[in-house]
């Protein structure tokens, strides 16, 4: 960030008055550029004993496989952006059961909200954002060809919680360690 | 949005390739400037049977009471988040128990996430933020000097828990209508 985008001028960076930590400020109109961590919402879409997954047609992690999952859009709630995202990543339509997963990533200030839902139906297909749709079952899933380590967590978590017969919501942080993606669940 | 803050060109507003909103796109350098919802984190912080109430020192809604919550920063997590604006707006220090609400206020581009907390120590006193902070037993909360529906909303849901022996996850939309707020609980 250099410039203002309300007024064009060049920013510098500060603390700004009553604040304690430095930010980027308009030098002509003394407007605050705040940065705040993005919602990735996405849901773990299942029909009977198997997990719907799609593989990614778009980079980062082009050809591996995720839950539908993407960045929570203006004037909707997190509910409806993970059944967003599952529609626009799957053209799958579902029913959202409740919250599962909040992981935060602070590497790249995103907090993923994962829903526990069920299809409604089998009319699922690849869309512009997915190469490949696919339903699979536990002793299918193709765990070193997952996309992100919250993907990961979040099938982990999940498959946990069905053979013990209980589900219950999960929160946990990803750190980036040199190069290193490690999980670590917090208020258990 | 109306300049490009990485290199100052003018924006203009249409929907990029491959996608289906409208975004701010620079005429220059073509970059998209994303725009997406904010998370709000905060603490229930709670003393045997009183819960510690801020009145704020700052707009919006100088003077009502709420409980500790502010934006989440860049790299933190959101449980360090609501510790954190727990002791810069209470100077209190908190134990964290669990999620306990995730609101959605989709007319603010806002997502509150406040958690269950238990005070370390009675050391908690007025901040820069705050004009007064206090403990309140059930009955004397002043639900008429509340800053927000959200905190009224998360308030209520503690107590119906606490007087029924059994805390979860409670998640819902806070909707705008004709200057009017409703709450309404979802995947209940």
């Amino acid at each position: 960030m250099k410039f203002c985008c309300y007024c064009s001028a060049e920013l510098f960076y500060d603390i700004p008055k009553n604040d304690n930590r430095h930010r980027y400020i308009c030098q002509r109109c003394d407007i605050v550029h705040y940065q705040n961590p993005k919602i990735v919402a996405g849901c773990i879409p299942v029909w009977e004993d198997q997990i719907l997954l799609c593989k990614r047609a778009i980079e980062p992690r082009l050809g591996y496989w995720t839950l539908p999952a993407g960045f929570m859009e203006l004037g909707e709630s997190s509910l409806e952006a993970g059944i967003r995202e599952t529609w626009e990543e799957a053209n799958a339509r579902v029913e959202v059961d409740d919250l599962f997963a909040v992981f935060n990533l602070p590497y790249v200030d995103q907090v993923y909200m994962m829903f526990r839902a069920r299809l409604v139906d089998l009319k699922f297909s690849a869309s512009i954002e997915s190469l490949e749709v696919k339903l699979f079952k536990e002793d299918d899933i193709p765990w070193g060809e997952l996309a992100f380590t919250t993907i990961k967590e979040t099938l982990k978590c999940y498959l946990d919680d069905r053979s013990r017969g209980h589900f219950q919501l999960h929160t946990g942080d990803v750190i980036k360690t040199d190069g290193r993606y490690d999980f670590i669940a917090t208020l258990v």
